[in-house]
């Protein structure tokens, strides 16, 4: 399979890069070709405006989907765009590797699915979710938390770690077509040492041995609803 | 009261901008303060960083929340967060006006966040939630989505509106302290002309007229978690 992993961690030799440093050594001897997106290191620029384009649709109103549209139908994405564009729509298994911070992505990555996930190319025109652009595709969050899982569960003080990563999981991925796996998540990783930090990673192996067999989050498909109100059917 | 509002849309021209401008016209002639710091026209930097700091606590290894704690206790903090701090800490209402772009924030204003929510000045050592540092201030999203409230109902295709903001306002907002307002959403904003925008700016100056007597959002209180587990104790 074609494996992307898109990396957000300021220190290279945080936990977050040891687990896609293992990725590397699990995936690419079994015979996976992987692309990996290393946001710090590569500089990515998170922030959304004309620079996205080397085109201009309206140059006297910034309308960012009718910019991406345009651009989409010219082929007018600056060259950092283009590039994770094209990584996207050439892998088979995309994984985030990220921190939770402030409850979701950090900037540089939130940025970067603001600048690339663009209307025309990704979504749109009636692809989103089961029907989306990315349908058959494979993704999964890899993710480390600052508090213990009991922090995050259903009557937890911190709220669902699920319903935390709903907008995400849903929102973002499900959206553009992706089947979404359950996350991996290394709990309270800046205060896990030694033995604990062996354990997460062998676990994150077991995860990537099976990117294929996982079964995906369920969601209703849009067959499910009312396509004027996009509410759900009556059952 | 001082009241500050942190906007984030490219467009000088957008409808996002319309609302904090209509917010100054209200708020202003009301006899309050405000401040607002404008993300794009500050060209502020969304990227956590070391550009963070003025200070250094460890120079081998980047840990994030061990340089804002002692940052915040030699006031080594570099201007720009610095100033974003202090506007936080002088205000009593902070108002946050984005698009809801891929059902979250915009990078710019979640890089804003991670910047500038530090540990140490602003959260930590048992002061979170309706024990935070922010306590007795009152917090509000001002969004615009691309979609109609149908689509953001409980049985709506992207998924009930409460839960794809309660990262924002749980996470972030209720974290640090604020009593946080329902949210104000111009729904379909792109998509919604004249006499439509018109009623959204007049129902917004409702909102704004109405800050200090809106009833908050209900949560529970650290008092009903148990402080071993941070799990709801049985009732």
């Amino acid at each position: 399979m074609n494996i992307f992993i898109v990396h957000a961690h300021p220190e290279p030799a945080s936990f977050n890069a040891a687990l896609t440093e293992r990725a590397r050594e699990v995936l690419v001897p079994a015979g996976h070709a992987l692309a990996v997106s290393d946001l710090y290191a590569m500089s990515f620029n998170p922030v959304y405006g004309r620079h996205n384009y080397t085109t201009v649709k309206d140059a006297s109103y910034f309308k960012p989907q009718q910019e991406e549209q345009y651009a989409s139908e010219v082929d007018g994405f600056a060259p950092d765009i283009q590039a994770e564009i094209e990584k996207l729509e050439w892998c088979d298994v995309l994984i985030l590797q990220f921190p939770l911070w402030w409850f979701g992505l950090p900037a540089i990555l939130k940025g970067w699915v603001d600048r690339v996930f663009v209307m025309g190319r990704v979504y749109g025109g009636g692809r989103w979710y089961d029907r989306g652009v990315f349908h058959g595709k494979r993704a999964m969050l890899s993710l480390t938390t600052g508090g213990p899982d009991s922090i995050y569960s259903t009557d937890g003080l911190n709220g669902d770690i699920g319903i935390i990563l709903y907008p995400i999981n849903h929102g973002i991925l499900r959206f553009t077509g992706f089947d979404v796996l359950p996350p991996f998540i290394a709990w309270s990783a800046a205060h896990v040492e030694g033995a604990g930090r062996r354990r997460y990673l062998r676990a994150y192996e077991d995860r990537l041995n099976t990117l294929a067999t996982t079964p995906p989050i369920a969601y209703p498909g849009l067959a499910d609803y009312d396509p004027a109100t996009y509410r759900l059917k009556p059952a």
